[in-house]
């Protein structure tokens, strides 16, 4: 048979298949699939955002499109999840993609960077400003394609077993912090430490590190930090607006019908915008609960930050001569973010600055 | 017939149709609806957003659920939306629920009060704050049922033909500026005016107005304000964070099958996140072209802001005094706004602010 009749037949068999499956299984067809989350059930608020996502994929669907979510370790480690969905071992996962910087550090842009956006600016960027399709270009080569699925907002600066009032306090500190913002840190002689989250509080204690970033009041409270490290110092200027994704194997993504695809947009909608309104919602009381049981604030001096800022240019210089890509998307959002402040400033911060000092008078 | 028997047999016919009916056609059965907005199509990201939700309807349902999103004036007049919804003359409607605080000022919680939330404590309120459950049993009384759908962010104080140095200047101030606003302006002595959006820009020329109130930089900037009043003030106290929400009619609402509410929720989330994102990303260009233009930007002087404060709580605790739905959502908001400003100024507002500095500085 001659390769032209071959693929003639093959097309027609093709057809013939098409048409013989009924019209609503091509466009709202019954599917299973797994998503693996980087983070563990007692997060609820970062966890809840896959389930807020799946439990709107399957209602929405009227049941036909499910979507079982499996908390990290379930199926692969938590920081294995991009590795799970990039040789379809899960067809999707929910991860902070800054937990990539090892395989490129093009991955930070995704979460956050030092000195970055805020969580609006991060969704006004992804959204509005090419952020998301600088990020889909790149995440192409790692056989994935992702949504924006939740915020924390600013994370805090971490526990501290004493204070630090000028850089030199950073010399020789050994802190719990990870990628970029470890590496940032490193410049000014801090030693950044990689410990799993279950371990932060009894190295703490016993003082094999001397301090520990988390993310905010309400988780960690629920790890008990200001027990064995009361100092409790903001803001995380690594995390101005850390964002999770939705990560999808290409390959899976590209061959859903058009409308799961709408689909998925809508309902990662959702539960990026009710992240961060979780959060928002409940760290308030868990800080009063915190001071309470002994925190105590603490702001970074500003000689501190303007060196870590220093710091963080000088990485972001070395880091773009080294990687086109890391330059492109660093340019693209470093622009976006200056402009943004500039009206910044104008309306939200004035407004916000005399909401903080009406409510400090009473 | 006995009763019994009545019922009985009753039951027996409505199981028979229930089972006659193919399942599809229960679960997502094809829907026509009409959405009116509030909104002229030239505000596109205000009315944007309704099509963001209409689109999103559509495409996840493969086409069964069309929405068709009819324009300020297309259908009733962008005011009278609620009205069309609770007398069924549409199915839903794309609204600021505050234009309607002349049938109850308690309409005003569900878009934005004086010295209320901004926008991402909106959210919190709305969403985990148990901010909808209020509002949606206050909706109920108007056949409404609200879901959030939208954010402008912190609006811009307005346009002014001379400067505001002291309180003394709002005496007798000719100002368009609707609602509960202009209720607190005219305690100092404001002269509110309801002037529709295409008449400003004359009325400001003229002199017959001395201030006008719109949006903030990318919409004030097709109306061309800068030229007729270059005065450009910040922030806009009354609006922190002005939410716009879908509303449906309540009887519409409860008869849809569970897999078009669970697609609304999504919908409606994606074009909350958007629309707000839009104007982030859109703002900052718009003010620097206004600036170039003339505009001359100041901030309400604090005095200024401080009357405005006072001459609000007094408006809030008379309102209260005779309205006890507006007094129960008036004190979940305002205790929920304390909490969030506690929190807010520690990591948020800090980061903001070194961000701001550290740009500034070049």
């Amino acid at each position: 048979m001659k390769r032209r009749q071959f693929l003639g037949a093959a097309s027609a068999g093709l057809a013939a298949g098409a048409l013989a499956r009924p019209a609503i299984a091509q466009s709202m067809p019954e599917i299973k699939w797994r998503l693996t989350s980087s983070f563990p059930k007692s997060l609820d608020t970062i966890f809840g955002a896959a389930e807020v996502f799946a439990k709107a994929v399957s209602e929405a669907s009227d049941g036909k499109f499910q979507i079982q979510v499996f908390s990290a370790g379930e199926i692969v480690p938590g920081l294995q999840a991009l590795d799970a969905v990039q040789n379809g071992t899960v067809e999707m996962c929910h991860t902070a993609p800054y937990y990539y910087v090892g395989k490129d550090p093009t991955f930070a842009f995704a979460t956050a960077v030092p000195f970055g956006l805020n969580a609006r600016q991060q969704n006004a960027w992804f959204y509005h400003g090419g952020g998301m399709d600088l990020l889909n270009a790149f995440f192409a080569k790692y056989n994935a394609f992702a949504l924006p699925g939740g915020n924390t907002g600013c994370q805090m600066g971490g526990w501290f077993r004493k204070e630090i009032k000028t850089t030199d306090d950073l010399k020789g500190l050994k802190m719990r912090i990870g990628g970029f913002a470890g590496q940032v840190l490193a410049k000014l002689d801090a030693v950044p430490q990689q410990i799993a989250g279950g371990d932060i509080y009894p190295a703490l204690e016993k003082g094999t590190i001397d301090a520990a970033e988390w993310v905010g009041p309400y988780d960690d409270e629920k790890l008990g930090f200001q027990k064995v490290a009361k100092y409790y110092y903001y803001p995380g200027w690594w995390e101005g607006g850390a964002a999770l994704h939705f990560m999808i194997n290409k390959a899976k993504w590209d061959e859903l019908p058009a409308a799961y695809k709408a689909l998925f947009h809508a309902a990662a909608g959702i539960a990026n915008v009710d992240m961060l309104a979780k959060y928002d919602a409940k760290n308030p009381a868990a800080l009063k609960r915190l001071v309470a049981g002994g925190a105590q604030l603490r702001p970074f001096p500003q000689p501190v930050l303007d060196a870590c800022l220093e710091a963080s240019a000088e990485l972001y210089s070395e880091t773009s001569a080294k990687n086109a890509e890391f330059k492109k998307i660093y340019d693209s959002m470093m622009a976006f973010r200056n402009e943004e402040y500039l009206w910044w400033q104008v309306a939200e911060y004035t407004y916000d600055n005399f909401m903080i000092r009406a409510r400090a008078r009473g």
